[in-house]
């Protein structure tokens, strides 16, 4: 790639990090809490994580301290999709590094936990890091997505990390991958090597959360720039006062993104799935709340709106999730004939005697295309493929049908048109918000930290974070204790739980509190384009969910 | 809409102006150069437009001048789609008239052109300008597309103008609304009024362009916003590594915004209508050309890439442009019998008679869903919704099939997977870049002086954009020198003409210039968000297209 104006002026830019890891390596004191706990299947994670269940809470304070002066050699792994400031991640943990000692040396594992199967390395030398500091993307060593799940791959890892003499792996990812990290931990341990693993929490769609991790690294960028591009939608719809615009955002198993976008843009409706579920609402019910909101525009004159709609919608909606469960049952049993079905109409007739009454009344109920995705595109398992369901389109012809009915019942009397937008690589590879860029380069030096601690097992952790970066709260979380056991493939493994939108928090409820407003009166608001230079209140603040949950 | 942090920010921005513009009122000395022409046709126009065809050029400059200082009323009206800085242009003129003499007032139609002939006014005071100063949209008084074009829209425009007692109008508004301009100022001359009328040159789209007119104004910002989330997916392509993107961009007309975005993020491939017409190219060999880039990359192991797409293209294709002429013009005869057909199979045999046989073999080698958007989608009037196909689709699916082929031959031996996008009204709405807040604020003063100096049929000129905003020469240009006649539902009309891509001029030269190398090699640049505040090269400059035009 080459490199943007604002790429350079980008460069100069000096991520704060929290009081404690300023000044010299020496100065970092290392605290440890009382032993800890998994958040729940403590018997069974204890005995799957032998040598590291239970560690203590970790924190860095100001204080005096000479164990961290030794030469490390750490490598680093970018894994999963791409979130804005994971560069400055392994520049923190660079500088971290090389001030503990100028002998230590940083690798990057290329392309994902793959490389590190395939021992493809790189070193990350100073001139490497110093073009990428404070940019977007994961092309520093680029990412991937293989889990590294079988004996024989854990066996290839320990080995490969031992070919280049590390002393730790620093790996950047989701729950997934954070997951791995802890079993990796543990299998080194169990395997005599005292090579460290230390996780670090990356997702844009911000359901990697809890007591310890207030917020994933790349969400902050992610929604400012989802919410600038909704605000323009919304000025725009408000000029010209013709379309209702149907938003899908990124958010597969949370609808976190949707939740932070509505309250920066204050659209007329925001779905959150969770609940939708908590409801049990039925497709028709989510689009009668929909329908509701545009004809009461309408009676004010406004034909026009904004809608936003998380991307994991239709596997929170029972009944759909229940169709989608009985399809790829059906469909894996009679693949055969389904692949001679040359129209939608055969393929439905295909489903009548095995689909429940239920589901066979509602894929009839469905508008044509998207039945078709449903029963024609299909992954290699023969599973339906849930993240190419366009939802917003389905909505959109939903509603539009509805509306027709509601018409001729002389129940609404507005023109309706709708046009349909997806958000999600568009924020994923932004230059890092000034926020993700200081919070990703604290969690790298805090990994930097945690290792020439000599720990292993945990993620890095920076707290207290609707505070000034100086009050900023470093440390370290023992991965066991973010865990529960849940099936997987049939049977239980140990996972990290995912955070799912809280229907009794504060951001659910401040939403909640306005939406009835919103869907109604045209409340946009219009955040623009990420600043990172200018006043303070538009330039260094994190998301409305961070300081709405750390309110007093 | 309500405020945020931003837009408050943005209200205390003061936009530049020329010097020429600058201190007080009596110091504008308007200067008056030779008689003009149009650009062609000139006996015809000079007949309709016998009392404003041929008027001088005007240019501001600093000196003295008492003739500015009398009370006026104007009025002001945003026509057609939206473009980031129409606020401004308002509160340039508005800043302008109070300055001249506080007892001047403004006035705003509703909703477009259509408020004019719906007499439908607000008065915008000083409290409702400040709440839009720097701000995107044209939420301050709406806009609209209404076309005054029969004898009686003129009569009841002269009239509801006389009712409000107006000095002047202003019409916000691309080349279409600035004809429909000229015609005004005419019409009311020719009636024996004073009132005048003028133009302000608005399009994000950059084809209302001159030798006068260096730019449209919100062009810039929506490049910008557009560039940004280009750079955003080029890294992320660069990151992930697995899909090409292809980006369709506004633009139906010609192919600037692509052109600029181009030149911004450095794609692997452009598609230039204005270059695919010339050379006459197939939908075949525009398709080649993007296999012949996914080849040459796989060999380097780069699954991956960038192609933006003006989305007007379909229409620049020569075969294309003739099959859907050809299906106009049958469908129209044929609609009862199409309209009974059900499928798209029985569509396309209605068609085997009628249509030539080049476009038969064309639309049979289209893939279905692109046929069925040609031959089910259709208009009031029976016309293909050309800009409803879904043109990156077309080549996402065409480029699919090519490929497929091509591995049969052993040509190609990457992996192919493509996601589409389209960006359009994600820029129009933005916040205008400083150039476009500083252009438009100058844009509409200069409206200001041309109205206190008595001008009508002018349109307000801001030049030497690629200098400092204390060096533009501000002034007017007669409307009925950027005009010439075209054939328009079936008789020779005055329009102003557009401007297309010039496939000899500067910006072009340059995008062919690195284009075989950007096929090939990632050179993708992140220009990233606008910036409002902070060092200059990044804040402060308009677009490359207009800084290559103007180069030395």
């Amino acid at each position: 790639m080459d490199i943007s104006e604002l790429q350079k002026e980008r460069y100069q830019y000096k991520p704060k990090l929290p009081n404690s890891l300023l000044g010299e390596v020496s100065s970092i004191s290392v605290e440890k809490g009382a032993p800890t706990d998994s958040i729940s299947d403590r018997q069974a994670l204890k005995e799957i994580f032998k040598h590291t269940y239970g560690k203590p809470l970790i924190e860095f304070k100001s204080g005096q301290n000479d164990s961290l002066l030794a030469a490390l050699k750490v490598a680093v792994i970018l894994s999963g999709g791409q979130a804005p400031g994971g560069h400055n991640v392994i520049a923190g943990l660079y500088d971290g590094l090389k001030k503990g000692n100028p002998a230590s040396m940083l690798y990057g594992y290329l392309g994902g936990p793959g490389g590190l199967l395939q021992n493809k390395t790189i070193e990350l030398t100073k001139d490497i890091i110093d073009k990428y500091r404070n940019t977007g993307g994961f092309d520093i060593i680029g990412s991937g997505r293989t889990k590294i799940e079988t004996e024989e791959q854990f066996a290839t890892s320990l080995e490969n990390a031992k070919k280049l003499g590390l002393n730790a792996i620093v790996i950047i990812g989701g729950d997934d991958s954070n997951t791995n990290a802890a079993l990796l931990a543990e299998y080194f341990i169990d395997k005599g090597s005292s090579i460290q693993v230390i996780g670090c929490p990356k997702t844009i769609d911000g359901d990697l959360k809890n007591e310890h991790i207030e917020t994933s690294f790349g969400f902050d960028t992610a929604c400012k720039t989802y919410s600038e591009l909704i605000g323009n939608i919304g000025r725009d719809a408000n000029s010209a006062k013709k379309y209702w615009h149907f938003i899908k955002l990124m958010g597969r198993a949370a609808s976190h993104i949707a939740l932070e976008c509505a309250l920066q843009t204050q659209p007329n409706i925001c779905i959150i799935s969770e609940e939708v579920e908590e409801k049990k609402y039925s497709l028709k019910q989510v689009v009668e709340e929909i329908c509701n909101s545009i004809i009461k525009r309408a009676e004010n004159g406004e034909d026009f709106g904004l809608i936003l709609i998380p991307e994991g919608l239709v596997e929170f909606i029972p009944e759909m999730k229940q169709l989608i469960g009985e399809l790829n049952d059906i469909m894996s049993l009679k693949q055969k004939e389904f692949s001679k079905s040359t129209s939608l109409d055969s393929s439905i007739s295909l489903l009548e005697k095995d689909l429940s009454t239920g589901s066979y009344a509602l894929i009839k109920s469905l508008p044509a295309d998207i039945a078709s995705q449903l029963l024609m595109d299909r992954d290699p398992h023969g599973n339906v493929q849930v993240s190419r369901i366009e939802t917003e389109k389905l909505l959109m012809e939903m509603t539009e049908i509805r509306l027709e009915e509601l018409k001729k019942e002389g129940k609404y009397k507005g023109k309706f048109s709708s046009l349909g937008h997806f958000f999600g690589y568009e924020g994923r590879c932004a230059f890092p918000s000034n926020f993700d860029a200081d919070y990703c380069y604290s969690l790298g030096y805090s990994a930097f930290v945690l290792i020439a601690s000599g720990l292993t097992g945990y993620i890095s952790s920076v707290r207290n974070l609707s505070k000034d970066a100086n009050d900023w709260i470093a440390g370290g979380v023992p991965l066991t204790m973010m865990m529960n056991l849940e099936q997987r493939h049939g049977s239980k493994k140990p996972v990290i739980k995912k955070a799912l939108v809280d229907l009794k928090g504060a951001p659910f409820k401040s939403f909640t509190g306005s939406r009835e407003v919103w869907a109604v009166k045209t409340s946009y608001l219009c955040p623009g384009a990420i600043q990172y230079y200018g006043p303070a209140n538009i330039c260094d603040y994190g998301t409305k969910t961070l300081y709405l949950e750390q309110q007093p």
